[in-house]
């Protein structure tokens, strides 16, 4: 399939129809990224560099600062939500016209129409953002170019509605395995019960209470609770074995093995035969002290809310560049068939974004 | 596949090989019903009756009481242990030998060896003992010819390894369901978490104390175990419903109605959205009191004791039929690939029910 180039000169809007109506599923990214990658080569003060899919592209003005805007080229699997429609409220409905071609045709027009920003920018377009977090763009991009990727301040453009939102939570998942000895529940007290056995880990869950962290002015709040429990055998055994998957969401002044030694605290001394992670991701604080990130929030308005749930920006993070999510899509309708976006907001962000860039 | 007929000319355990080599899986009894049938209609002093793959034999001497002999002539599937193999140690291996090969031997020996008992007999071969409950040719027999089981006292010859095993208790299943209201982990005080609701559940089921209870001398060991725990959405989802499922075994002096009364009251005030049953059925009082059952024990001996489980007793003691398990199998030894029966125990066990219908 061939699609024309991409056209810069249109508004954030109607280049966010031309990104709809080019589909990039994840796994099917190249011919967006050859795209991109064209349209950015023929900016002259742009230094542009590729990775796979992934296209990096750069000023080397030698200011102060360096900001990145970086966003994600893939979208889920369309579902009957292509091409792209307007209708007569100006809104623009299609797959990834919140999450997050609206963000990406924000990206591109700041790259196109500021070509001498008050900081050096970095433009970042990464894939396979939608799918297994071995595959992600951005985390390839870290491990293969993480110069490609200094910098001292970065704005996500994923939908935040236009919002600000700082940071994001850690979260970790464990397996609480409880254990008991298998008998004939008509002889029960033959065996040991390894679902009653899983009742003081409940009772930890339900007595807990989570903490509340202001960092930057952004309050965090915290949860641990189980998201799913599994024991049994069959409909007359005593169960041996019954494990509760706990999810602890963590502020992001807590390092991954700080959230696991709390969670180990928590349920000490209530009969856990086993503790296993399955999955920990760090948190990533707001850094909103920053300079850059202070003339950024200035610049764009409104107030900053902290991030529920976990996001790329916790990548800069861990590269040591404190991060936000800053973008025109609305969260709510991410993955949905009648994801939209407003086009007034497409267009606000690119004026922000670009205020805050030339003062 | 043609088989000759049964010969009850040969003892028990050698009558046992040959219907051991005579394979009848659930569901495909119908040759050897035929041969069970044949062989009894050969005996002038029975009358002889079937119903589907179910034969019933009976003596009409005018005795003061009438006790039943039961069996089922359904095995599970071979394990590659069939033909029988005798060893040198008098030890008869294969599928059946245990459960209940050996018993029906024993019964068919009876009817063929005592024409004239002491009491009247009634002889009852049923199919699909093995598989769904919905089959079973006793439950069949006792719905559309209730009159051909009446009797004063039943032994069903199950194994038993050759003790009496009195009664035996009943079963109820429950589900005990929790609910809440979803939400994303990363936002969990929108949610309310269905599992950690079930937490008193598993509080009462952990502190619950089972109740012993003596009847007819033999001591009833009740249990209230969860045997299956599910709940949860996927890892990031505060659940918005929890199943324990839960298994009352009770002391047959408990009909199933205060079985499951008793269980409500268990669980009352601990916050279950909704109370299920998944299951139930009744126990069945030992009987032990009655003469030809107190006849019984004396004649063959051992110290009776209760039945843990649940049997086709229960279906006699529905039926107003006391009813005990006495047969020479092992019931460790059921369903298992190395099933076997010890010859001299079959032998046994034939002897003694010969003793106490001859006096």
């Amino acid at each position: 399939m061939s699609y024309k180039g991409l056209d810069l000169e249109q508004d954030a809007a109607a280049l966010t129809a031309q990104l709809v109506d080019f589909p990039s599923e994840s796994g099917s990214e190249k011919p967006l990224a050859d795209a991109v990658e064209a349209a950015l080569r023929d900016l002259p003060h742009l230094r542009v560099d590729r990775y796979g899919n992934n296209v990096v592209a750069r000023t080397d003005l030698g200011r102060a600062e360096r900001v990145i805007l970086a966003g994600h080229i893939d979208t889920v699997p369309a579902a009957d939500n292509v091409p792209s429609r307007l209708d007569d409220d100006g809104v623009l409905w299609g797959c990834g016209t919140s999450d997050m071609k609206s963000g990406v045709a924000v990206q591109l027009r700041v790259a196109a129409t500021v070509p001498a920003p008050l900081r050096d920018l970095t433009f970042v377009f990464y894939d396979n953002e939608e799918v297994d977090a071995s595959l992600n763009g951005l985390g390839h991009l870290a491990a293969a170019h993480p110069d490609w990727l200094a910098g001292d301040f970065a704005v996500l453009l994923e939908p935040s509605s236009g919002q600000v939102e700082g940071g994001c939570q850690g979260t970790l998942r464990v397996l609480l395995r409880t254990e008991g000895t298998r008998a004939h529940s008509a002889r029960g007290w033959l065996g040991v019960n390894a679902i009653h056995a899983a009742e003081p880990v409940l009772a930890r869950l339900a007595a807990y209470e989570p903490r509340r962290r202001v960092i930057d002015g952004l309050e965090y709040r915290e949860g641990l609770n189980a998201v799913r429990v599994e024991g049994g055998v069959a409909g007359n055994v005593i169960p041996d074995e019954c494990v509760v998957t706990v999810n602890f969401r963590y502020a992001p002044d807590r390092s991954p093995e700080e959230a696991l030694a709390h969670v180990r605290e928590v349920f000490a001394g209530c009969g856990v035969a086993e503790l296993t992670v399955a999955d920990s991701s760090p948190g990533a604080l707001p850094g909103l002290a920053h300079p850059a990130a202070a003339a950024f929030v200035a610049a764009v308005g409104g107030e900053p809310k902290p991030k529920y749930g976990w996001t790329d920006v916790s990548r800069f993070s861990a590269l040591g560049v404190p991060a936000v999510n800053y973008g025109p899509g609305d969260p709510n309708l991410a993955h949905k068939r009648d994801e939209h976006v407003r086009t007034e907001t497409v267009l606000h962000c690119e004026a922000a974004l670009r205020d805050w860039l030339t003062g």
